[in-house]
């Protein structure tokens, strides 16, 4: 399925009016830095412009191409699918108007020329697919930064959104796929491939309902078994689970079903949009961790806020080693508490950060740490930033820098070196709870 | 006590080089564009320059002030109080270096010092004070706009960064009070006040940990009954609450009493510091709701997770009248779902999301509205913005705009008009959710 996410040429098939859906994803095509063939097709227009270049508007496909992107109206599509089928080796429908307005003959004419080719139909009515390390951006979604998680949304709306709001966020993506009506490849597919994907570090999933369960129970299992796959159900209450039905016709069966197969299958559930960009961020920095936990911080009350929740999430606080004791005794003011959570008070610089740092992740007890700075006004940022990259430490660490734009530049800083920073102590220690739970 | 906050006269006391604790808070004051009378007072420097303005630095105090603010050397500040006390109500002790390292009798003397002049102090070892409709700033820490929140804050370093937070999160607010070590006035004397300050419509606390239980009690519940009071207790946890015994000498007792406390008083008690600034921003928009929420959606994936989370929190999915669902179904197109959640689907415009808006917002069984949008490429999140803005509707309605910079001018256009964006389905149904425990 590489050829999907990794291709070397591709077909946009729709209209090229600036603000049209073909017109936007070969925008988004061009501007990402795509490196191998771009092909419009359309009835309509002679060239289009697009980021200064000028490409010519075919009428029709001659020449083979590894991707169709399909933005025309519904009713052409299985038609259009015939006629190009053997030049291409997948499309991604991205016209709506199939099975989820009943148009399911449509839907049923669609996948069968596309079997009778050999070729794999993403969608249709989705957003379109992202191959972030291939440069491939064949969405009119906002395009992201580089990184290791790969989102597979059902919804298409919400994968736009988790996208934008993702990469704001600090996560990077290898790829995205939204797959819409699923009508050809669907969840299950995508979860193999990329479980096997080697930019893919993490996978997110959002799903409604799943049509086959024995599928993606195994499917799933077979993923989480290589790499950590977080996943976000919607439809869990009774309401949530009818306005499901209604908007992808999903099936959203028992939550406690999907519960127990998520667990069984060793993925990991968030309950919140907003924990599943954490989760991947955490996932994109480090594959697991341990329990035992040891808070550093420059300011009491967030360290006792992140104390507070690690323990209430099932996590422990590290004891500390008599000899870490000692070791921080010799070197930190005696105002400083050197219990964990280790206190090392407002005006703590560069060096009594990264010394701390190193000794207390040199000691056994602690399978990882969670650093939270507050600057006071005399220290910028950057300085603990500085510790935190400089210190030589080969356990998790998890960083929890906070006070608007006084911390800006020591995240961006942070940012550069892959440090991702969670803009609470609570999220800070809930990252390390999914960390825990591979 | 509204002297502190609204004051007519100011007078610092410390060193006015570049940097020193109070420049910063001469500064802050100046740039804050303080409007009353203000006194450098140190022996060192003949003046000051901040933000253009020059100030002759004062050896002594010699006219009478409202407020000092102190931030002089721990072992000056009694005899300093002493000799200043006939000409000032009220004083804030920034210096450390009394009880909170051991040096109770220093703290005894300043108070006793204070009380022989009947002087009020806040502090010592804090971060000052906002007075923001005063246009008084009189902290070092980032100066905040305007708006209905008072926060009281135990630890200075969780006030600093909880005001740059929501700050740039979109609360507003009308004080902020960092108490220290509360050797005079303390949480329940700035409950008592902001209970009957006009500018302050809901209040926001950080306790580690309180002295009088009987006095605290009787504050809350006066406060509650006011305005909302929301409590972030921190050390809830067994080592939690050891690490805040160790930072400001709290005896935080049992997290189950405080909780049984926040409850019979009328609090709203939020367990996580983004939960604050959510719960903040949406009692600074409306007093209360109830629990039947309708939730209006341009795109099914959030509003399947905005519907997941109300029902998961014990609010209501509201059953709508025969009536409204006929009045909708006149005007919407036929894809779209009048049943709650109701799907505008992704082309919904201005009018479409007004008048559903302004429909539901008439049936009597509905409290509150929940709009949640994802705006597609083509329709500009201002537009969606301008039809929330326009509608008329008198009830609580809680705004859902995502998708990172696709929907910057429109949260840009809403919170012009006073109308805060939660940033995704979950943390906007837990706003409708403190809302209804009023």
């Amino acid at each position: 399925m590489s050829f999907f996410f990794y291709p070397k040429s591709v077909a946009v098939f729709g209209s090229f009016k600036r603000g049209a859906i073909a017109y936007e994803i070969l925008r988004n095509i061009v501007e990402g830095g795509f490196e191998g063939r771009i092909i419009p097709v359309s009835l309509k227009g002679e060239t289009v412009e697009v980021a200064g270049k000028t490409f010519k508007i075919r009428e029709r496909l001659d020449e083979p191409v590894d991707v169709a992107i399909i933005a025309v109206p519904a009713n052409i599509v299985p038609a259009l699918i015939d006629e190009i089928g053997p030049l291409i080796r997948g499309a991604v429908v991205i016209s709506a108007g199939f099975s989820e307005v009943g148009n399911i003959e449509l839907e049923r004419e669609l996948v069968e020329n596309a079997k009778k080719h050999g070729v794999r139909i993403i969608g249709p009515n989705c957003a379109g697919i992202f191959g972030v390390h291939g440069k491939f951006f064949g969405s009119f979604e906002v395009r992201v930064k580089p990184g290791g998680l790969a989102l597979i949304s059902q919804s298409g709306a919400f994968g736009g959104a988790a996208l934008a709001m993702g990469n704001e966020g600090g996560v990077g993506f290898s790829a995205f796929v939204s797959y819409g009506n699923a009508a050809d490849l669907n969840e299950s597919d995508f979860l193999e491939y990329f479980a096997d994907d080697e930019n893919t570090k993490a996978i997110a999933l959002y799903i409604e309902g799943v049509k086959d369960g024995k599928r993606f129970m195994k499917a799933l299992s077979y993923a989480a078994s290589k790499k950590p796959v977080i996943v976000l159900k919607a439809g869990k209450s009774a309401s949530g689970a009818k306005a499901a039905a209604s908007h992808t016709g999903s099936l959203a069966g028992s939550y406690e079903i999907y519960r127990a197969v998520f667990r069984q299958a060793g993925a990991i559930e968030v309950e919140e949009m907003e924990e599943l960009f954490d989760a991947a961020k955490a996932f994109e920095m480090y594959p697991k961790t341990g329990k035992r936990v040891a808070v550093i911080t420059n300011s009491g009350g967030p360290g006792v806020l992140a104390t507070d929740k690690l323990e209430k999430l099932g996590l422990e606080m590290a004891k500390l080693r008599e000899e870490t004791v000692q070791k921080l005794r010799s070197f930190l003011p005696p105002q400083c508490s050197v219990k964990n959570p280790i206190d090392l008070i407002a005006d703590a610089d560069y060096e009594r950060y990264r010394r701390t740092i190193e000794t207390v992740c040199r000691d056994e007890n602690v399978d990882s740490l969670l650093v939270i700075c507050v600057p006071p006004i005399f220290i910028p940022s950057e300085e603990i930033a500085k510790a935190v990259i400089d210190a030589e430490c080969n356990k998790p660490l998890i960083v929890n820098f906070m006070a608007g734009e006084l911390v800006r530049n020591g995240v961006k800083l942070l940012e550069e070196k892959g440090i991702k920073n969670f803009p609470t102590p609570e999220r800070a220690a809930k990252a390390l709870k999914w960390l825990s739970l591979r």
